[in-house]
């Protein structure tokens, strides 16, 4: 596709994205105060269930057929020594998704979800017939020097992203999570919190998976002069996720304008889908009310970004690992808002008085 | 059994909690830094890991077996109107327990758990053939005008629960919850948490299951009242539960006690079932590690009393219902952190690079 036919279908999903049924999730709260417990007693559940029913615009949505998008893609800017890890686990890991041994495939096993494994940007040639290769970029070019993509990439990156959501919800994949690989990625994350989000390079900038105090004040650094050389519009997300973002951060924002697209749940993961999820809030503010928080990760900056976003987290383990493990292990709590919609005895059943 | 054998009991069941496996922990960490992920990145699912190794003293305790113990009592401290809820629902709802219908028995069912069902202190009589009777009283007496139990009868309620725990154990049970249902005992508990933890009765007092603003004032007032007049020794926690407890609380201190006594772990549930785990941890500090924290209610003062006994909460749904609700959801992320540790690759398996 040309440029402007990019930038056409991107438009057109946006725009495609369905209002979301305040009369559904208001028959869901109705319901919930119904059952045998004090009214809004189950909290967040009972929110959850509500929005879910928002959502779908059903009460109760099927939602047994799910999926972690597992996104993956390199960073130029590692040459400014950013990260505590090199490169070349970026692919490392990559293949470690497709054999099922990452972190993400146990929790993934756990929760029956899918785990789509998908290359977006990463610097080498990658090859299992499970890997879904949407490459736009091997690697993106240093932040630090110069744009790390150009538009064009980035919205390739992005409308892949929309298609793979809208295949998936084809094949019957009814709840989404956002996951991600790259080496590299928290920084461009920072970058991007601190342009959309109004943070500031010292606040948006954490020890991604273990950066030390050195690094850290280097990392705060490279973040500035990134924003500082590439001018990115704060306006335009797409000029944001292109010129200090990456392929992969790009390609997630994709599926969750995708999945709003299909009127299906996507839960964000950690501060790099959040990074992701805040471009989508600015981009298509239509697709806010289809995502959801799940765990609050340990990059300190991680609260702060969901704050800007809307998005309050539920799960507070202080991972700090990405991959997706966060949403999918809260795959598990939407599970249980549904069950006791479902499940449970009404004050009328069960004989129980009311307060 | 006389009120001295019951002492004599408690304490030697007390004596009885074996060291935690230090070693275990220890060899769990260090299995955990060979799992392809940067160290420390699964954060609290890598202590909990270690925790439950330390606990068990094996690499990787089989928890499959699970229970949930659900007490209930009645409170005569209802009379001053600080619940929104007549006593009448006590009852009922543990017949809601029994017959499946209530919020822990769809969260016990999701977490493939047993919900063993006590009536330790309800003011009604109660039969079904799954209902375990260890009733010590009909209802506590009103704490506002005197002690709300005997001691001899709140002994009884600890060795119920140890007794409890101790017989599950033995049927194979390998992980508890605690739960309660107790109309007024948000009111006993906020008495214990000020007692005990030196927390204010302002800060103590919440509104429990709905209580609305002229009846909080009414709660903090009988709070303090109850201490006034019952004068409870804060160096003896049996005295505390006795004049301003109650005895489902007694009787999860006895479960509490008995599973650490069996070598099990034991996850605490809100804002109750902690007034049990703050008496448990000044009556037999030894039992502590085998005490997980599982959600953070919205019960106000829920994040004070956890810090007071050093527990820290990782479910944030500001749910406020009790019943073992919040500790049975918390299942799934322990099962999340043993699967972790035995199904991961390790860096040498998966080919990954180290930082």
């Amino acid at each position: 596709m040309a440029i402007e036919e990019l930038e056409q279908k991107l438009k057109d999903v946006i725009m495609s994205i369905p209002a979301y049924d305040t009369d559904a999730a208001e028959r869901a709260r109705r319901h919930s105060d119904q059952l045998t417990k004090p009214p809004g007693s189950l909290g967040k559940l009972e929110e959850m269930a509500a929005r879910l029913a928002g959502i779908s615009g059903k009460l109760w949505p099927d939602l047994s057929r799910r999926a972690v998008i597992v996104m993956a893609g390199d960073h130029g800017v590692c040459e400014e020594g950013v990260s505590a890890f090199p490169s070349a686990v970026t692919p490392q890991m990559v293949m470690n998704f497709l054999h099922g041994g990452a972190a993400v495939n146990v929790l993934a096993r756990q929760a029956g979800a899918e785990v789509v494994c998908v290359d977006m940007g990463v610097a080498a040639e990658l090859s299992h017939p499970d890997l879904i290769s949407r490459k736009v970029v091997y690697g993106t070019a240093n932040m630090a020097k110069g744009a790390a993509m150009s538009r064009e990439q980035t919205l390739q990156a992005i409308v892949a992203g929309i298609n793979i959501a809208e295949e998936k919800a084809k094949q019957g994949i009814a709840l989404f999570a956002t996951g991600e690989m790259g080496i590299g990625n928290t920084t461009a994350s920072a970058a991007i919190a601190s342009v959309l989000g109004g943070l500031s390079a010292e606040l948006a900038v954490g020890r991604g998976t273990g950066t030390g105090d050195e690094a850290l004040m280097r990392k705060i650094e490279v973040v500035r002069k990134a924003i500082a050389v590439n001018e990115p519009n704060p306006g335009d997300p797409v000029d944001v996720l292109a010129k200090v973002g990456g392929a992969e951060i790009a390609g997630l924002a994709g599926v969750m304008i995708g999945a709003a697209a299909n009127r299906c749940p996507v839960v964000i993961d950690g501060y790099i889908s959040s990074a992701a999820a805040l471009a989508v809030a600015r981009l298509a503010p239509g697709a806010l009310p289809y995502m959801l928080a799940s765990h609050l990760s340990h990059e300190h900056a991680h609260g702060a970004l969901l704050e800007v976003i809307g998005l309050s987290p539920i799960i507070h383990l202080e991972m700090r690992l990405g991959e997706g493990t966060g949403a999918v292990l809260s795959f598990h709590l939407i599970d249980a808002a549904l069950q006791l919609m479902t499940e449970m005895a009404t004050f009328d059943s069960a004989g129980v008085s009311k307060g």
